[in-house]
């Protein structure tokens, strides 16, 4: 049952201060919260919501031409969460630029810890590591892909990006709401936690010594991806297990996502996940 | 040998009117030009004027501090070309935004005709045709992920965007000028001229008959790929072998620059060229 739509006629409402200047701004570092941008994402954010999966909303915000065409999403939002309507000049005065997507939301996250994350995957898992993602587009494509390959959780260390900054939500279609992740720590002692549980842990790399399609399978498993360009860090890379995609030896490899999508569907595929 | 650079010290200078609001501008369609913009793309368009892979360049256009850094490079470059130099402010007002990258070129296009290039691919062939490609981003990663898996061409129907549009050129990382590309065309109609040529055609879609895994090899196999949401008309589906890259059955697939990258992987993996 979703709350009454209340309608805005000021850009400086404080009700929805959190959506001012959206652009500039980034809700994600001081207080766990974040903004939720479209239809697709407000989907997942309902759904996140609704099952515990560590994610509330706090409030939505819609262009009034919106609200009929999001309303079944709407009514699985609890009744406390307020919506707020506005038109499209209201709504362009606060955040700043021409929204022509109209759906925005603020949520929070809960984080429960690593350990809590780590204890509760399940004894077949397969979960991917980021270490330095700092391009929100990777960030969400690798979400996407993780998805896609029915990833357990992504783990980003502490040099990463947040996934849940408004464009890397949005890049990853909401994934980032729907599988279990957490970012936080040193990328070495994420990786020895894992192997810890079990875990088989493959780096990454264009000089990886094994061919991503001959690793072999073991229950559970973690793939380990760097930033482009500089890649994984040689202390990484030397105290692990490390796996190469073969390609072409030009200069130029893969793009980040790209790489880390077809590494997860030879792994997903060695576990016999797909 | 390169030509001894020329200083231009305004904005307005008619020798450079090519880069003029490059942002705003796009020369690739009516003059089969395009502008070329960092050091790995200028690199690659040295690589193919030299040898002469139907691209030429016209002009450089660079920031006076990269001159030295580029130096290697344009030593590639014939002396007829002309090389001019800008400081910051000039290049800045010729351009219309800050470019800190600072190099710049004119590159032109000479186009040979499909048949031409059809008819050049070797016996052993694995060719990407994207259909409906609208996206810079997606169509730059296609040429990426074409280039990281040898592919030998890449035909983008007369409805895709032009690769050579700055945006995706840079995307592409230069790839657009190694591989041999063609735009243009109804897309079943470049698929019935592969196919003339022997050439196993198959469509890459969600609901795709053949898992990707499983396709056959054959010495000459052709990958097509529609646009991101739509996906590929229903007319050619039904008409080529389809094949779908296994993943989970939620709403949202794989992107479509990751999907190609998986499909070719696949194929080249296949063909045993990786």
């Amino acid at each position: 049952m979703a709350a009454v739509p209340i309608t805005i006629d000021s850009a400086d409402d404080p009700r929805i201060a959190e959506f001012r200047d959206i652009r500039e701004r980034d809700l994600t570092g001081r207080e766990n919260r974040f903004i939720a941008e479209g239809t697709v994402v407000l989907r997942m954010l309902a759904e996140a919501h609704a099952e515990g999966r560590g994610f509330s909303a706090e409030k939505i915000l819609l262009l009034r031409n919106r609200v009929e065409g999001v309303r079944p999403i709407l009514e699985r939002f609890p009744a406390d969460v307020p919506v707020y309507v506005a038109d499209a000049d209201v709504l362009d005065g606060v955040v700043g630029f021409h929204l022509h997507r109209g759906v925005l939301a603020v949520g929070r996250r809960e984080d429960r810890g690593e350990a809590a994350l780590l204890d509760a995957l399940p004894e077949r898992a397969l979960v991917l590591v980021g270490c330095g993602i700092s391009n929100h587009d990777n960030a969400g494509s690798m979400f996407r892909n993780a998805a896609a390959f029915r990833a357990d959780a992504v783990l980003l260390d502490e040099t990463s990006c947040d996934p849940l900054y408004r464009k890397a939500l949005r890049v990853s279609v909401g994934s980032v709401l729907s599988v279990a992740h957490r970012r936080g720590g040193k990328a070495l002692d994420v990786l020895l936690a894992l192997a810890e549980r079990g875990f088989a842990i493959w780096t990454l790399s264009p000089n990886g010594k094994t061919d991503i399609r001959a690793i072999p399978p073991s229950a559970r498993m973690a793939l380990v991806v760097g930033t482009e360009g500089e890649g994984l860090p040689e202390a990484l890379l030397a105290r692990f297990q490390s796996a190469r995609i073969p390609q072409s030896e030009e200069l130029d490899s893969l793009n980040a996502a790209t790489a880390t999508g077809i590494a997860l569907f030879s792994m997903a595929s060695a576990m016999g996940r797909i």
